[in-house]
């Protein structure tokens, strides 16, 4: 199951808005078919997996990351695929929860396969948290982005933040983008900055781009902004009452409601799982971070510290609430932590999320 | 000498104004002597040594951390006693810099011993960067110990800030005291939060209590703080035209310059140098650690982050000049990085420091 996982990982830029899987097939102590899935539209990796098996897939185990489809999609039900080779035995790391209640798993055990389940569920949940989240939440999972100095600042006074990090945390930085199927940021970032949001890798890495997602109330996005060259798709999810500006008019757009002073958070989050978003990957200033934290949707902060001092002057981390009490601060857990270069990289969780 | 220094520091809490020194004699491939120095008054390394070691120390090595004295000071020579012993040779690893140049390696060499220097120079001198600290550069080592938010805030902006970090982040912050000459801090500090300053550790925990010390330009500590209670020895550093209140008269003071708005940071430290301060462990509020940050006095930054956030409202971690470039931007390097409970430490040093 550890090499089927490490087969699924190989679709971590590239199979949204499908789950990443992978399938090993084992006949005795002999690897017989390794797959994974690879883009959605294309075979799934039961299928790989048993093409590459052929006959020696009859009396075979087969290992799965995630529990077999067992209804028609895009393609044909794995489940069957398996039946079909003479599969003996089907162990699962997760189940599907996007599939009516066990349809793979009963598909499997009513032509007499032996199906376990739960090996290794937790990583197998956790290469997909996006995935599962959306299916069992209704929305994505979020992921902030914050690259700072030691004393929790983003950017000078007058605004100038190039760079903080050094180029491995940049680095870094990309690959979390082109896991992610949408990078969020609001209309203040795109004036501010004009950044590109696209993911830049090297050449050779395949990726599906991500969706680029602008919080834009009033629609201000400034004509010739970055973000509405060809890169990569964009969407601008504004206010009802906003008006479209002329350069704007050929931009894909929704309107989402308000709250507050700014959109609806949590419709724009549902809006974008409608839209078949598993990650999200939120690059923006210390407002949007802020009301999102204060607004329980963020599942993850991914924080790059540079050993750097920028003063009490420079720019905060994140807008939050005054606080009166100390019992009231907002409670993180350290997931992770690595050295990027000479920066810091802390992985967290919102404590309670 | 791995062994050697192992010994010396078992003298972290206790030798000051002294330095660590730790010493091994071995014979062959036996060790027949150790001893370290436990405070100031008391016997050196080396005396504990030869007097384990007795008849077996003639003909044998002696690997002593620092240079013997070689000069009589409030203890006869250990230069002398190593040549009484009838020892052979003598490795040294750090040169003490407080001797007329090389008394020690010269009384022995004179004797016919032949004496080797550096073996493991680094790690001695890192052991003693204060006593070296004070003796080559007139000035003592100083650490400034932060307590932060991840959002690099200390406090809230009602002041309280108890407690942002974890019981193990504290008790690991009470060993720095612990090995610490001085503790500085601000009068502001003593208003606000009325700390202690004193080193809580095990009971049997031998300690040489550090020296408080508050930087007081006015003389504003008031009747009942409890830097004024017998715990510790205390030291108020004011301004020259500042009245002395009754409650202050009987409490060690000393008058410094002013410079600025402050007292001159540079003649506190001389002035605590000159008192054999080896090590300054620095707790105080933004106003004193960026002001002494910006004279380019702070050797070592102590940083402990706790995984929660304060937000924007709360207090900034350093008082620092504005920055119009990022060029101009504070670089630090990154010497170590360790979890406590659920904080992370982080020891830092300004670059070029």
């Amino acid at each position: 199951m550890t090499h089927a996982l490490a087969l699924a990982e190989r679709g971590l830029f590239t199979t949204q808005p499908n789950p990443r899987v992978g399938c090993v097939i084992a006949h005795g102590d002999a690897v017989v078919g390794e797959g994974w899935h690879r883009r959605a539209g294309g075979p799934h990796a039961e299928v790989f997996a048993l093409r590459e098996a052929g006959e020696r897939g009859h009396g075979a185990t087969a290992y799965v990351t995630l529990e077999p489809c067992g209804l028609h999609g895009r393609t044909p039900p794995c489940a069957d695929a398996l039946i079909a080779a003479g599969v003996q035995r089907v162990v699962i790391a997760a189940e599907d929860t996007s599939q009516a209640e066990g349809a793979g798993l009963a598909r499997l055990r009513a032509a007499g396969i032996t199906v376990e389940t739960g090996l290794m569920r937790e990583p197998a949940r956790e290469l997909n948290a996006g995935f599962f989240h959306r299916i069992e939440r209704g929305r994505p999972f979020v992921r902030v982005k914050l690259a700072m100095s030691l004393d929790g600042r983003t950017a000078l006074a007058n605004g100038a933040s190039q760079w903080i990090t050094g180029e491995a945390a940049r680095a870094d930085g990309q690959r979390w983008r082109a896991r992610s199927s949408a990078i969020l940021s609001g209309s203040g970032t795109i004036l501010a900055d004009n950044p590109r949001l696209t993911v830049r890798l090297p050449t050779d890495t395949e990726i599906a781009p991500p969706l680029r997602v602008v919080l834009d109330r009033r629609l201000r996005t400034p004509a010739g902004s970055h973000i509405l060259d060809a890169a990569a798709p964009s969407l601008l999810l504004h206010g009802a009452d906003a008006d479209v500006p002329a350069h704007l008019a050929g931009v894909e757009r929704t309107v989402v409601g308000e709250r507050g002073r700014g959109l609806d958070l949590g419709e724009v989050l549902q809006r974008l799982a409608a839209r078949g978003c598993n990650e999200v990957h939120v690059e923006a200033g210390p407002t949007l971070g802020g009301a999102l934290l204060e607004a329980g949707l963020v599942d993850e902060l991914l924080v790059y510290i540079a050993p750097v001092l920028l003063g009490d002057d420079a720019r905060p981390l994140l807008h939050l609430p005054a606080l009166a009490d100390m019992d009231a601060r907002w409670k993180l857990q350290l997931l992770d932590q690595r050295m990027l270069g000479s920066d810091l990289r802390l992985r967290l969780r919102p404590a309670g999320a």
